[in-house]
């Protein structure tokens, strides 16, 4: 059960990602994380902390109400 | 700056436990998590992954979009 929200959450921040047309390392960049972390986020292979959620959300220009609406929304698809 | 969305994190679980009238140590069994963690959860201590913030979550009652808009409208203030 858990592993699917990880799935998710990683759906949405490539979708978010692509929608801003920018790289996996730009991302990395805006967050201060690694670009191998932010692919594995994507693949849903990380078990995310609030922490970097929030980092990843605010270089994505997304509140985290607007980010989890999207996974909750896609998840009852 | 990462630390506050741990407090107000903390702040919103320990209002929605207390809104459903159970003690930590209900919720803790709940979610499948120790007391002493959910604890520390309440008072901003802990980096809370997003397994544990969707346990936590569903233990509650709540979904993920309306604890985070909780959260971000108590940032707002």
């Amino acid at each position: 059960m858990s592993s699917k929200i990880f799935i998710r959450y990683g759906q949405i921040v490539r979708e978010l990602r692509l929608s801003k047309n920018i790289s996996q390392e730009t991302l990395a960049d805006l967050c201060g994380l690694h670009r191998t972390y932010i692919s594995d986020v994507e693949l849903g292979k990380r078990n995310v902390s609030l922490e970097n959620i929030e980092k990843i959300a605010k270089a994505l220009g997304v509140s985290l109400t607007k980010l989890f609406e999207r996974i909750e929304k896609n998840a009852s698809i």
